[in-house]
Formats: structure tokens, C-alpha cells, sequence
């Protein structure tokens, strides 16, 4: 195992000849701009814990408590004409050099963890603390790593809501080997805490909580949702019952067919429903928890109008959004019922009735409560959504993102996008399979 | 209107004369076996206050407290032999005699309806109690029932669960006149309590609680449900809008045609499903709440399993007893998800997965617990009920019944019964419309 994941001598040759110039370059720019900067190699690069393949480099750019970032920033646009402009709490460069992607990231030089200014003035606290603590136990790092990332529980971006580089070396300084973390987390339930300084000041109740030994008031896991934390736990048990090379390394799905399509869909006997769309140009931290609200909503308002959700799932695939709603119940009689105030109240009721002008059966009395039956406005779930889509509510950047067109594609209209990385995701959305016992 | 139903002299005439003889013959045939009895004719025919065109009498046979009520229903046999044995709370007669039906009811004479021996001891104390001060009013209180009976609330036995004659005549009694009845009952709401004498002490929290002046422990409207009480309301509130003889005879509904009932299918989209079988060879009372409990039996079965049912009621015709469902989605997807134990509770999860091993999707995980998605056992409702409602329990009499054999009939299927009473009922359920406003 440790022979695929572990970078060679070669490789860690060039990593610290490219950083190092990297470095030095930087810091001669700062001269002779006559700016006081510190430039620094942080994260797994720096730690010996990177992933052989990888080639991310996270060089962060720190200065005085008075100094001005932009300054800095300016500076990292400076180092490569190859670059984007990111922006986390704060911007931040992104560029490719000599075959590495390339953070630049400007922040202060704090003394103590308990002034920072901002996220990112942690991290050199964050590096200092592994590097101190993790020589030697590299090897198990790089095992926990890749044993995350084959089993789909590996980033702490929104969109997986896994565990973070930082987390995985927490967990083997806490637990000291990757063997020692598997036992351990096969046993694991929400609502546990992991303190290895002891002098936790946490207080969230997330399901995992991991105090940061550098910021005892932060959780480390703050990102980790209660399903990736209970998945890598099914994970370690089904592990620990039979070892085996495919959890760290996952045999990835090949793109469904159009007949695969097809064949899910019949042996499912549901009706699913695309809504798809141009997904705005925001990063992904920023659009899929829209895409998750927007998720949420659509599912209230089928569910509240008698429709029923088997299954649904958000992604992303060039430059389009989309969210596929399975279908349990997608028809409802023309007929429905629509319940009134209580019978007493004469005016209520009186208001009611007029509202309700063209009556199939009713009004009756039902449970104290005026009730008439009348035509359904939708009765099926598409029609719903064809007219009510566009006056939801779907959060900032996507509802114009959807205002300005969208297409719903319905049962084996599905099979109309041919985007691989679409139809991957449908492979696993009909898959859904994790290793769990 | 009191032309209508108030009755004609002859028909007082004849009346009077036939209890008279009747009583007489009945106390001579107990002086024959030396039977210390006394005959009294109570209810409405007693008080003046029955609708022109009825043709019952209540008589009660009285013995001391000490004798036998055999006696007396031996006795009761012999006064006719066109008769039936029914059964309340103790067995009676009932008798076809000279063109009346004639209940023949033994009872208790006790001196104090507060040693009551049984419910229907109770009546001679009612008869006194009416008897005494009705007088003067039985033309509002023959106006009041004649609208309860148009309105469509009148009776309680539990098939209607409305008002009874005694009842009627209580209200008459407190509130002064039928207007004056009307006019109250248009502001009612559940929780209100009426008490005559100002001495209850009824403890139910019935919609309606009317003190029993002979008896200040029973509520006389304790058989009124909530629905029939506002039902009630509702029509007196609309008849002080528009007073109108059609609320004292309401049109009866003509029987659905073939043609009518496919038009009432289509137009609403459903899919009524009727469950059909040989009613039990038991009074209504006990009936009628075996039918409305397999009824909400059976919407919990199909709701359980994601069904949705828009409305459902029971009937009776000829000797057969029917269940109407309607339903408003009767067709799932194939597909279903199962929910099962918490990740971490590991046996429970190792269990579970082994009791479903021919998954679609799945497993995965969902709010901290196990999924699979698997195939429904019924995605029909006509099938859910074809393969559990054998095994339901459906109650004392129905039960068997059931077993014994039953039909279920879908959609159009609903005109292969040509029974009038059935096709009213029909006509009835599509309308469901009461005076309300």
C-alpha cells in the first residue's frame, strides 16, 4: 500500500527544489518592493504528509499586524502570469508553476493563536504544531489520507462535508497509528470529543468534535457532516473485518450508458426529474450549499402539495447545475381536499366558501372543520414545478441563475445530456452503495 | 309546515286507541298468569310529540324490583306472533300490531332513577319528566325534530350519531320554542353544557353535554358526534339566512345511473375501491362501529405503506355491508427506501442488511442511519388490500365475515352493483353537500 501512496525520493526531491526557489523568489520580490514579508511553505507539503501525485503547494505570505495584505496580494500576482484570483475569507492567488498548483496566500503573523485576525492566520500555527509532533508517524498520515479519500470521505469543502488533511493528522497524533485510528473509529457515535491538550473550550454540538490543540475554542470537524463521520466509522469496522486494497482505492464508475439509463428507470418504476441549469460562476464552498437549499425548498413544496421523494441529490458538471429528484409519487388525483375553519367561525367560513367557488363534492363537516372537495391546480409534479419553480426562492446566486432558463428533463428524457462526469454522477446516484458491513 | 307534520286528529284518535286496548289486553294476559305488572305507554306516541305518518309505540312492561324480567318478555311473546326478539341491553319484542310497530320493552319500576338497574329503566322517569312540562309546546318540539330529521341529524342510533327524540324535546324544554332553538343552536361550538335543572354532574368532555334532568350523571347527548352537532349549527345559521321548507324535507337523492357514476370517476380522477361483503347478522349498534373501525383499520394500512386516501365511508344495503375508499394516489414506484439502525449500533445493521438482500440502491447512509432501496412489496393499492385485509382484525363480527369471502371493486367496476340503496349511498358520498352557508 504505502509503496502507491507514498511520494518517491525523486518526487520529494522536486517538491522541495521548486518550493524552495519558490520561496526565495518570493522573498526577493518583497525586497525589492521594500516589503517586510515572511514567505512560508505550509500544509502537507510542508509536513512530509502529501499524497504521492499530489502537486499542491500552500505558500502562505505573512506580515506584521500593521501592514496592509493588499500589498501582499498584490505582490503573489506578481509571481506568475498562470493565475486565478480566489477568494476565501480573504483573496487569494491561485497559480500553476513548474507543474504545481500553487496557493498564495496572504496573511498576519500573529504571536498567539488567540489574536488572529482571520482563518488562514492559523495555519502557520497549524504547521508548527504537526511539525513538531508528526516526524515519524508520516507513513500513517498517508494511510488514514488515502484510506479517506477511497472511501469518499476525504475534504472538508462543502460539497463532500468530509474530513480535512489537518483532521487526518490530528486523528494520529490523538490515536498514533492509522491501524490504531481504524480500531478506534469503528466504534465511533455522533457526539463524540477528541481533546488532545485537554483544554478543549467547545461548544457546538457537532457530531464530532476535535479540538483545535492551537485554538482550543475551534472544532477541527466543524465541516464534517453526521453522515461522512458515520461512513468513514462503517468503513473502519468493514475494514477491520476484511482488509482489503479497495478502500483506499475505489474502482471508479464508468459514465452510464443510454441503456443503462434506461434500464434504471424500469426496474425502478420511478419518475426522476432534472431540473437543470447554468450554474452561476461562484466557488464551490459558495454554490453547493445553495444548491443544497435549493434542494430542500423543492422538496418542501412537492412534499407539502401531496407529491412524495423517494431520493434526491444535487451536482455539477461543465458549466451546468442540476437537481434530480426521484419520484415516488409523481400523480395525484384531480380531486383533493381543502379544509376549512372550524364551523363556527361564521365569517371565516362564509370568506372560505367564497374562495372556494367551483366544489366537486362538499361543503361537509369533518372534525369540526368546514371541508370541500375541488380540481387539483397540479396534479402532477412536473406541471408543479414548470409553474412554481421560477417564483421560489432558491438563494442568491442561483435563483437568477434559474430565472434566466432552466429545463426540466423527465424519466428517460435523461439520457438527453451526454456530459461524462453527469452521467458518473448518475452511476453513483443509482449505485449509492457504501461499504458499511 | 306544522300541517305537514303534525298529526291529524284521526290519526290521534287511532293512536290513543290502539294502546289503550293494547295496554288493557297486555295487563289482562298478566292478571291471567298472576303476573304483578303494570303496562305504560311512553316516547313520543305518550307525549304527543310524534310526526304525523309514525306509526311506533314504546310500550314498557313494569315489574316490582324483586320479580323476574323473563316473565314479563314470555309474556311479551304472547301478544303477537308477527314478531322479532331484539336485543339492547336487555332482550325485547318487537311486534307488528294492528298496522303500529310495537316495542315491547320489560323493565324495572324503581323509585328513584338513582337506582337505576339498567338504561332502560330510565324511560318512565323521561316520560314523567316531558310529560309534565311539554305541554303546550309538542308543536315546536314535532317543528324541531321534522328539521333535525331534513337536515339530516336525527336519530342516535350510532349509524347517524345525531339527536333523539328526548333530546329534541329537551331543547325545546330549555331554550323555550323551536325559534328559539334555532337561534341559539346558530352560535353553538363544541364544549357547550346545557342543565336544566342546574344539578349536573356529567364528567365527559362531550362537543355537547345536556344534563339529564332525571339523572344528573348521563349526558342525553352523550351519542352526538362532533360533526352531527355543527352540522346542526350550520343549518340553523343558514336557515335564520334563508328559512326555507326544504330544510325540513330535504329532496332525496336518486340512485346513480351507470353513466352518472363513470362521470363522477372521471371527472375527479380517483380510484374508488369498494370492499364488498356479507354484512354480520347483527343490529346496527353493533354493526356500525365494527364497519367505521375496520374502515379507519384499513386507511391506516394504506397510508401506512404511502398510500394517500382522499375520502372513505361505509354502507349497508340489503344484506350486504361495503367499504368505499377513495383514493387519491394508489400507484407507487417500484423502488422503496428501508430505514434501519443507527451506523454504530452494529448487530442491529448486520441484521438488517442480511433481512434485505436484494437491493436497487444502496446501502448508504441518511441522517446517521442505514438505507437501502429495494423493491416495494405492493406498489398497488388494490394489491396491498387483496393480499392483507384476510389477515386484518376487523372486529368481533366482521372478522369472520370477511373471511368468509369478499369482493373489492375498482373504478368503473363500482355500477356491477345494482342495488338501489348501494346507488344512493353512491349519489350521497359523491355529493357530500349540507347546508352550511
Amino acid at each position: 500500500m504505502l509503496e502507491r501512496v507514498k511520494p518517491s525520493a525523486a518526487e520529494r526531491k522536486r517538491l522541495q527544489d521548486v518550493s524552495a526557489s519558490l520561496l526565495c523568489r518570493i522573498e526577493n520580490l518583497a525586497r525589492e518592493r521594500g516589503l517586510e514579508l515572511r514567505a512560508m511553505l505550509v500544509g502537507s507539503a510542508a509536513r512530509g504528509t502529501w499524497l504521492a501525485g499530489d502537486h499542491d503547494l500552500d505558500i502562505f505570505l505573512g506580515l506584521d499586524e500593521e501592514a496592509d495584505l493588499d500589498a501582499a496580494l498584490e505582490l503573489a500576482r506578481s509571481v506568475s502570469s498562470d493565475r486565478r484570483e480566489k477568494y476565501a475569507e480573504h483573496p487569494y492567488v491561485q497559480a500553476r508553476i513548474d507543474g504545481f498548483d500553487v496557493d498564495l496566500v496572504p496573511c498576519y503573523l500573529v504571536d498567539d493563536a488567540s489574536h488572529l485576525r482571520s482563518a488562514v492566520d492559523r495555519t502557520p500555527f497549524h504547521n508548527r504544531y504537526v511539525g513538531k509532533r508528526i516526524p515519524g508517524r508520516e507513513d500513517e498520515v498517508l494511510l488514514l489520507k488515502q484510506f479517506l479519500k477511497g472511501t469518499g470521505v476525504y475534504g472538508s469543502e462543502l460539497r463532500v462535508g468530509g474530513f480535512s488533511g489537518y483532521l487526518a493528522e490530528l486523528l494520529v497524533l490523538c490515536y498514533g497509528s492509522f491501524a490504531a485510528v481504524i480500531q478506534a473509529a469503528s466504534l465511533w457515535r455522533p457526539g463524540l470529543k477528541l481533546d488532545l491538550e485537554g483544554q478543549g473550550r467547545v461548544e457546538q454540538d457537532d457530531p464530532l468534535v476535535v479540538v483545535d490543540p492551537v485554538d482550543p475554542g475551534r472544532n477541527v470537524a466543524a465541516a464534517l457532516t453526521l453522515d461522512k463521520m458515520l461512513q468513514f466509522a462503517a468503513a473502519a469496522r468493514s475494514f477491520m473485518a476484511g482488509p482489503d486494497i479497495d478502500f483506499f482505492f475505489a474502482a471508479p464508475l464508468a459514465p452510464l450508458s443510454d441503456r443503462e439509463i434506461e434500464a434504471r428507470i424500469e426496474e425502478r418504476e420511478t419518475l426522476p426529474l432534472l431540473i437543470e441549469f447554468a450554474a452561476p460562476d461562484v466557488v464551490e464552498d459558495v454554490l453547493y450549499p445553495q444548491l443544497r437549499k435549493a434542494e430542500s425548498s423543492i422538496r418542501a413544496l412537492l412534499e407539502r402539495k401531496g407529491f412524495s421523494i423517494l431520493r434526491s441529490d444535487v451536482c455539477t458538471y461543465g458549466d451546468r447545475a442540476a437537481l434530480l429528484l426521484e419520484m415516488e409519487v409523481w400523480q395525484l388525483s384531480r380531486a383533493c381536499r381543502r379544509e376549512g375553519p372550524p364551523v363556527w367561525q361564521a365569517d371565516h367560513v362564509y370568506r372560505f366558501l367564497a374562495a372556494h367557488p367551483q366544489i366537486l363534492s362538499g361543503p361537509y363537516i369533518k372534525e369540526g372543520r368546514v371541508v370541500v372537495e375541488e380540481e387539483r391546480r397540479y396534479a402532477s409534479a412536473a406541471d408543479l414545478l414548470a409553474a412554481e419553480l421560477p417564483g421560489l426562492s432558491l438563494g442568491r446566486h442561483l435563483s437568477p441563475s434559474i430565472r434566466c432558463g432552466y429545463k426540466i428533463y423527465m424519466g428517460q428524457d435523461l439520457s438527453a445530456i451526454r456530459d461524462d462526469v453527469y452521467r458518473i454522477f448518475l452511476a453513483e446516484y443509482y449505485q449509492a452503495r457504501f461499504r458499511i458491513a
